[in-house]
């Protein structure tokens, strides 16, 4: 079956975003292993204020590979050409698409569908790339999280620039 | 000048207890760098709560080596033998006793003396033994924290439980 991966940059005390909204702190000076990260997935998840910012930021285009994307929003009623909306229920949506043949998956957020999928067990892995800055605020990485989830660490790999790449799967319960 | 380090175990999503109160994530198997720290330390600082949990778990003896042991407090009048109680200005105070001659000094928590001395500029390292669980909720390693803090790793470990040890200076504004 695919894999559900949740692949975020994330400050040390587990931001996404600063109080502003700000990405400014992610540098992106090198890779980090996002390249060999694109060729295990072809499809992407994104929720629908993520689809929209993107979108509005970019024109509907985007610097990432051509991937199959998933815009979950019970609101939308049209996204652009090669999207699809999912409005019914995401558990029975969500496996049926794991199911299918394909790659896997990158969940890319935000954080409101994050929790969802999280708290459903649809995610299969957290792969996430900690910065070296405290950001003091902002929207959490995860976010009203129901119970304790165990983590099996599978990589970390450190770079010079006090990034520290985090890879863990998540357990079954 | 001796640093101050705070050393603390943390959940993947920056939490220090579960939303009970719980350190039952917190797997003791091995020593994960501990008794090489507690060589780096001679002097420990809690803050009122904890010092006061502490006492009562322990009948004011404790597991750790001996530490010099300081006590913020508005409140407190009166501590164990061998522990002095902070009480004045916090930056006077420990601007004096990092300048005194010694080992560095353990900031043991908890996250109110966290945050005084983090926003005052007063922490000069974290070492964090990151746990491969995600908790949903609790108590946070930072609160209120009123500005970026740019980090610099200095070393990053793995342990086959899964356990990530980061360390990491804080720079100086």
């Amino acid at each position: 079956m695919r894999k559900v991966i949740l692949g975020v940059a994330v400050s040390l005390d587990s931001f996404i975003e600063g109080p502003n909204g700000e990405y400014n702190w992610c540098f992106t000076d090198q890779d980090y292993g996002l390249k060999e990260f694109f060729k295990r997935v072809d499809t992407i998840f994104v929720g629908r204020k993520t689809y929209e910012m993107s979108s509005e930021m970019e024109g509907g285009g985007s610097g990432f590979p051509k991937f199959k994307e998933y815009v979950f929003s019970t609101t939308l009623d049209k996204v652009k050409k090669g999207a699809t909306i999912i409005k019914g229920d995401i558990k029975t949506e969500v496996e049926k698409i794991k199911n299918e043949k394909g790659k896997d998956i990158w969940l890319f957020g935000g954080a409101s569908l994050t929790t969802s999928l999280m708290n459903l067990g649809l995610v299969d892995e957290l792969s996430l790339a900690v910065y070296p800055i405290l950001l003091g605020g902002g929207k959490p990485l995860f976010n009203n999280i129901k119970h304790r989830i165990k983590l099996k660490l599978v990589d970390a790999k450190s770079y010079a620039s006090g990034l520290v790449s985090l890879t863990y799967n998540i357990h079954t319960l």
